[in-house]
């Protein structure tokens, strides 16, 4: 059982808008609609009748690093920018600790902090949330999950994801015409999706042109009588020309272990893209069949662009509800939308670990008879 | 109560694939992924081993007119038809008897029949399943609803609204930049929904550049204290511009009626759009305040482009439990997405009446708080 | 002859930059690239060290109208503008005597005006610049010639005129798609051009989907044995359906005359678009036919986009030689690219009369081979 | 002094329509329009009365494997192959002999053969045109260029250079919305171009976002006190982020020299966008300052999309004019277009050597004030 508030707005509002200084921070990698939320939290803190709004530039390292300002918000300021991608804010990952994050917070008088990020971002939230209640201030922390892989518990869908199936048909139809053109031509798209293989699932459903789908959850075999590149072999003998999308985090059983991480603490992936253009190269020189395989990585075109009408309406009530939650007096919270209805969970609900595919549902069966692809075990 | 199954391949099938002929047809307006749909039947046929599959041209028409062919569909036909807007069979209005029909599917031999249309070709696609089975034919009608409105009794979301929505957003972006790049200019955009306003309250809120969203549900006056006019020349005095978006079947009451109905037995509309764009001219000219009105109606434009990755998904999986449908013996049903699940329902549950917007909902209230527009009664 | 100086920079100049006050104004309807030259005008006077640099709003009309305010402009202020359509400054039709211009330039101490707008604008240029002159005044009055027409005489091309060839291609598709989709269908496109059919020959000429384009400068009978009607009829019969492309002022004088002009004096036009959809469906229903019409206008959506790459490269050489044309002492110019050199010519070299479509052209009879239409003479 | 006849059709014929087959071929890799210009090939050539028009399929190499069958080709077949990138006839490189190609044509009774590809490909199409008038076989071998990097001597322009251009907006735009948005963000993208910089030179004078283009026509150092990445550490340290465009070729002589060739013979160029991105990241290490760079590489994601409308335009001359050559009796030519005119010239003429970008043209230079970049030497 989670506990889950309706998300909307209340009868009585648990601050007075003229004592509201509100702080909008963006962490983590870009994803499609950071600019719409963060417009729509400003639009509906100045209905509000909030006047202090800030930005704090590029996520928490903005509230340790002297040089770095904030960016005064109003509707003024906010009326266009989702008609681009990135953030007008900034992100990074990583920033100074968490109580150095609330010395900071206290010190500008923010009372309201909205964080839009992945799971560590979130962690970070709650922190921030429980040293505020330590300290007995009257902050209210919300968060809005940004994660494009789709990898948020609970959650039907998180902004930016609708936007990157979207985006990625262009790279995956890419694919398919260098493929299609070329004599046994094979196209490699690789795809977002570390932990899981929500983006490579639609992305290759929605197409209607990819014949290999991988991702993290579906174990498979490279080599082998069941193998990817046997399968492979069959598509061109009988097709002539391929397509294969990948899921960033496919595969990490098969490539050699690393134990980098980044900023954000995120285990940095092999690049299983890479391990399986180079496989399917030195396979098919063995089996003496001329290939030609091109590889396509997306992944920064589909990042960077503007979030489409379908996130636009998400981000939308997102960004409206974070404000109606933080009004309400609700902290250490975020928002999403769970069985169609938008909603308000504790934080710690949400990160626990990431969502995944689930290998026997239904839509996972509909890629499989999609592609018309194997098991690979 | 209404009698509902969930979707989704049978253990026993009905019918025996090479005893198979079955026939698509498409009717009524254009609308994206009505290819989509087509091809995933014709695929997921081909999966259950059909090989006699063939598209009647020009919908019901093409069951009576002796100068239009069959079309033989196969895989190879159908591989890249999704890559292109409106209907690789031909689409029409009206059409023969049902019994005309019937005799004319006795004759080819179909037993397979699916209908992709509206509300008027599923009542047809109903009238066919009975009179199939009085005059005893082992036939299975299945019907796949296509309305661009959205507006299907019970149905999460038709296939092509969210494309609507997105295509939309060009015209909308296209009147703001028109309005304010004008001295006092007034862009008016009138989006499909004869009966409902679901993309024209969908498409404005996804924009946030809509001042004033009309819709056939919502009642509002022209003229007056509390009108739109008057509300428009607060607009103008005090942004400088502004952008309408009126659904097709807004503000019939406002209207002179006419009684003319189009070959479906639709009734045939008076234009609103046309009408407040006169109103607003002549307005504007009577309180002596020069504008600059600008009106696009972006109808065809909008129907004619290939379906988003989003509807991709919908059309494939509708088409994908159509046939799963016929094989497992379901007759006079149609395909839908109802609460998240993928379901067929008997065709009268959903044809009695079109579903609406809610003017209590809260998305329309969240459309309003978007566009900040008063009531206008 | 025509007076014609390469354009570029000089080694002399003729203005201090510290001096300088630089105003730019834009005039008449839309047009793709807009932005970039008022972006490209603003960072070359940068870079001659210019500080001065304002906007007057909505055309000649700022330069009257109290309420409008001039707008300072920066490379900061431009940096991305050109990357939405529309004018930073605003434009509109008409404005104040030249002399009221004149007076309100030199109580605002403008030394440099950039005026980017089509023949009437210019000639208003030309008579700024001949009243400064008489005034003695140190003034330089450029044009940048804005005509999505493609109308300018002497010029290869206009910026915008690319764009809108290209944007158009949406409409010509949407209209090929609805007649390819319905029985009997026929698409009608209105494209602009008052006086000549560039961008509808342009248009027809690479969408490869057009049936029949109409043109100003070629005439043509709609009805009678040569007449478009029965071509129309000729193409239904032997291949169902038919696309046409009409350039806005095509066929004039088949409509009734009117006297009425716009604010910039420019004779307000029949809808010929409007009269053919008309007289196709009177004719069709006179021969008895069934045929399904489609009307498709999409100005608006074609003005308002930002400009392509092709038209970004125009837009920036053009608004640097602007400048470079003011530093080197020219008034009373306008740059353009002139058998693929960019040229400064004396402005009353461009405006006599526009420039219009040779019937005897290599390019008309490609478009003619490419349509497969005969003369409708 | 080059032999250059202006293109077009011709009084007499050289061949009689009827005694035509007429065979289609596409080499090298994909680039933009080359399905137009197939598509107006069939198109002219049934004009002419031809029925006999085969494609060979993935280029030279479909005149020698047994297994890949000529495709018939028609109007028909042909009518919207242009709506979708790459070849519908597939291209591929190398090849037979070519004496093993002329017998080949012997053998099908091939007497037109129209040659889409580079200066490899041009120099067998001449090869194949000298074979033949050695074998004294009445052939018209016509050429047309295909080379997305628009480096072909004596041409204003090659078809699909313009759609590259258009296309690598989305990359730069991409990356500057990654540098901007990160801290310290800088953007890589490597766009084709490998002798020569038209693209990256173009691409970046388009957008407006673009700090440092690099290409091989203009030496640089990255090192030192006027190199590269100095001028990025201050543009880091002035504006926070950069973009940088470099061409595929550019700063080989910088990299560590491979002898390895491809298929067609073209040397394989060792990876400076790899490089610059692996510097750039070594040197911010060395001077302690963290940046965030982004490498993308959109060559294939432009080589696949459709020509856009200008290139639309160019092919479709093209085509025509390859016909008109042809029947004009002309062989051993190519088609382009020539100071603004469409003309043909004797294949040597073009493939002496690659077109490049003159360092000292004004083009050059406008692309150096945009980008605002000191000489790197």
């Amino acid at each position: 059982m989670i506990r889950i508030h309706r998300a909307g707005p209340r009868e009585k509002i648990y601050f007075r808008p003229e004592q509201v200084k509100a702080a909008i921070i963006t962490c983590g990698g870009l994803c499609p609609g950071l600019n719409d939320v963060i417009r729509h939290i400003v639009i509906t803190l100045e209905i509000y009748g909030v006047k202090n709004i800030v930005g704090i530039p590029f996520g928490y390292k903005g509230f340790s690093d002297k040089d770095l300002t904030e960016m005064p918000l109003s509707r003024k300021v906010v009326q266009n920018i989702h008609l681009s991608g990135g953030s007008l804010l900034g992100v990074s990952r990583g920033g100074p600790s968490v109580s150095e994050i609330v010395d900071s917070m206290e010190e500008r008088g923010i009372n309201m902090l909205f964080v839009l990020g992945g799971n560590g971002t979130h962690a970070g939230a709650n922190a921030i949330h429980n040293e505020c209640r330590k300290r007995k201030m009257k902050v209210a922390v919300v968060g809005v999950p940004k994660t494009i892989d789709n990898d948020i518990l609970h959650m039907d869908k998180t902004f930016g994801f609708d936007t990157a199936v979207e985006e990625a048909q262009r790279a995956i139809n890419s694919a398919y015409i260098e493929a299609h053109s070329a004599y046994h031509g094979i196209g490699i798209v690789k795809l977002m999706g570390r932990n899981s293989g929500f983006i490579a699932m639609q992305a290759s459903l929605a197409s209607g042109q990819v014949d290999i789908c991988l991702i993290p959850e579906v174990p498979f075999n490279i080599h082998g009588p069941n193998g990817v590149l046997k399968h492979l072999k069959y598509l061109i003998e009988t097709k002539g020309s391929a397509v294969i999308c990948v899921a960033e985090g496919a595969g990490q059983n098969l490539l050699e272990k690393t134990n980098a991480k980044d900023a954000s603490g995120n285990t940095i992936l092999g690049d299983f893209g890479v391990h399986i253009q180079q496989e399917t190269k030195k396979y098919f020189k063995e089996v003496s069949m001329p290939v030609d395989v091109k590889y396509i990585d997306p992944t920064y075109m589909i990042r960077a662009v503007r979030a489409n009408a379908s996130d636009g309406i998400l981000c939308t009530v997102l960004g409206q509800n974070a404000v109606h939650g933080a009004f309400a007096g609700y902290s250490g919270i975020t928002v999403g939308i769970i069985n169609t209805h938008y909603a308000y969970l504790p934080i710690p609900e949400v990160i626990a670990y990431p969502k995944s595919v689930d290998p026997n549902s239904r839509m996972w069966h509909r890629c499989l008879t999609s592609t018309g692809q194997p098991d690979f075990i």
